[in-house]
């Protein structure tokens, strides 16, 4: 039995498989939007219908913009540091923007090499990346630090070394603001390793 | 500095502003929008549309619907348990719809009283409750267990006095699964007062 009209039925399930969202929130959700009809439910429609318009995917780095290339890629100060950042994922790929680390142009692979779910380089952005990279003097691997993400990051480095370009990794150690005693041995011994003079 | 485009960032703004999600979160969310452009984002952009035109408030109840009376209001069959729930919002109202409560009808006050937050009778829908009130064999309180909520329970059983109908409350005690460990004292205290025979 619907509590309500078929057409706010259908938003709220549609609203319940975005992440982060369940069945109980997506009905709250719904109600907060008819609520707030005129100052959001209304400006969200038109946005939605303008991002799904405009949306696209960078044909250079494979970023999600309204432009392609992206507006990283066509941005010509974003070539002075010579650095190209792999990423697994655009999400990795903002979380890097929003960290604000500076002039630099970025490479999403699209996932990471997994042989037990049938994702083999073909299905990621590395010929590409092969392709890319001798525009730049330093390609730095920031997949995650998963097995998969770890195996990916052999593969390209393997892939790379005939270019003879400077191949690097993001930095093991303790996270800013982060207490030792909930740290893994591995990041603890990691950070040991890498000490730096204060 | 913008990570992407202006469709998607207003998007990605809008979104960031409905309860459960924050600016990470709606981040998130708009990637995995555009991921699932075709399966996802393009039926939610028309759901939205669709809902925003047929969204509507209930004449009777107050309830949220695609028509006005409601289809609770429209029901024959709601009316002959004879009982009337008063509820402080809809989605109070949604809850008792999904816990099966049975053929009952709603009247939606739209929020409690609040002198302190400038909320008096006039705006609540308490004048349309006495009005309906007749019609009805029993009105059940279901207001909130707040300060609040019971000040509103108050006033609106000084005022259907006159009429002479039966007024009732939820029962209050022990929330089923609940463990006595982690209840307040005065819901103990409650539900050894209104204890039943087993």
């Amino acid at each position: 039995m619907a509590t309500t009209g078929p057409e706010i039925e259908q938003l709220i399930q549609l609203l319940a498989r975005m992440p982060g969202l369940g069945p109980r929130s997506a009905r709250r959700a719904v109600l907060h939007l008819i609520k707030k009809k005129d100052s959001l439910m209304i400006p969200l429609s038109a946005a939605l219908d303008r991002a799904v318009a405009a949306v696209t995917e960078c044909s250079v780095c494979g970023n999600v913009d309204t432009v392609s290339p992206c507006h990283i890629c066509a941005d010509p100060r974003r070539a002075e540091s010579g650095l190209l950042i792999v990423v697994e994922d655009v999400s990795d790929l903002w979380a890097l923007e929003r960290a604000g680390v500076g002039s630099v142009r970025y490479h999403v692979l699209g996932g990471v090499l997994s042989p037990l779910d049938g994702v083999g380089p073909d299905d990621l952005s590395i010929d590409s990346l092969i392709h890319r990279a001798p525009e730049f003097t330093e390609v730095v691997l920031a997949v995650n630090a998963t097995v998969e993400g770890q195996t990916t990051a052999h593969y390209i480095t393997d892939r790379l070394q005939p270019s003879g370009i400077r191949v690097t990794r993001l930095a093991h150690g303790v996270p800013v603001g982060g207490e030792l005693d909930y740290l893994d041995e591995g990041t603890l011994s990691q950070a040991l390793k890498a000490r730096t003079l204060i």
